[in-house]
């Protein structure tokens, strides 16, 4: 049965997934790239970029998780491109180059509509803009019975949440604080939406976390 | 010279220092004992109970600390009481029996004066009417040259913190949700205020960071 995953969506202890001010220079907003500092030296990660040499712990351990058995993703317009409003008719096709990490069709969200655009590697990006709902349905039907990932960002991720459809959260808490910028959780009660922790282990890097909805909470011990 | 700080104030990963709901049955909200979790194992925690066969590794360092050149506390009300308004004839003392574990001159932030207790050990409450900065000057008055410890709970802390009163505070963020509650850190921007992550580490059971006022950012890696 397909599940609706979130993997390595980092907040700061303050409960920031994203820095103030974001613009084409700080596309996480100004510090905001911080709170994803440990998922740089990953083995996952320097393979989205053709690197090599990578750290194959813990951290990596998380964030390959994410790249398994999806089917189909799901990104908010800010994730895909630093522009806002209307498309401009400036060949852009999203940070990632010819060849994206997603390798199946990527469902983005936004309120302007757009020709699918294929991509090298099996990645097709589709321009939803009958909202996250529809945009879920849609990546369910291609996902053939393997799980849908949203990708974020924040704002993106707070809309699902509120509606209850996300089945596993894992997120990494980077011990920083951004002081401002996007909260992932305020005025957002997870426990009343059922999620509880059913994961957690801890890098030098970050506390790693998985929520999931429905889960039994673990047994209180004293 | 006298530096204000926090210890072992531990929160949520949604950011909640307490949980919803406080009683006499629950004095730290529903749920709220969860994020002491970290806490109740350590040597130092059980020292204070007058127990034995505590942990001594991580979380019982940080736990040790807290206790280290301490010359005065400052306490909320809601942390010496469970009551609320104009002082009850109760002979009610604190939670802590006739030896409260902080065996310096303790004051608590409270609307209704009260004569001071003395307890064993060198522990005398004092209590407080006109506001944290006064309790804060009559700490330091006492303290000796050592140091201040604010206590807690959230309320007092986000006052001191509010006002950039406090130098130090060591935050242990545990795995759990409480989805509602006492909020830290929501509307206050620690980053603004001059906070900056000057040490982090992390255990089974929570990862611990320390803020420090003025302290330099660690330089970004990527």
């Amino acid at each position: 049965m397909t599940r609706v995953r979130v993997h390595g969506f980092s907040i700061s202890i303050d409960g920031f997934g994203a820095g103030p001010n974001q613009t084409l220079e700080h596309p996480l907003g100004v510090g905001g790239e911080q709170v994803h500092k440990w998922m740089f030296p990953t083995q996952t990660f320097k393979d989205m970029l053709g690197g090599k040499h990578g750290t194959t712990g813990l951290d990596d351990q998380f964030a390959k998780r994410g790249f398994e058995n999806v089917g189909a993703w799901i990104l908010g317009r800010n994730m895909f491109a630093p522009s806002r409003g209307a498309w401009l008719d400036d060949g852009w096709k999203g940070w990632w180059g010819e060849e994206p990490p997603y390798h199946v069709p990527t469902f983005v969200l936004t309120h302007h509509a757009r020709a699918p655009i294929e991509m090298k590697g099996g990645t097709t990006f589709h321009f939803v803009t009958d909202g996250v709902e529809a945009a879920l349905e849609r990546a369910r039907a291609v996902a053939g019975g393997k799980d849908v990932r949203i990708g974020g960002g924040v704002a993106t991720l707070r809309q699902y949440l509120q509606r209850g459809l996300i089945d596993d959260m894992h997120l990494a808490v980077s011990p920083i604080v951004l002081g401002s910028g996007e909260s992932l959780m305020t005025g957002i009660d997870l426990k009343a939406l059922g999620y509880e922790v059913s994961e957690h282990a801890s890098s030098e890097a970050a506390m790693h976390v998985v929520l999931t909805r429905g889960a039994k909470a673990p047994a209180a011990k004293s």
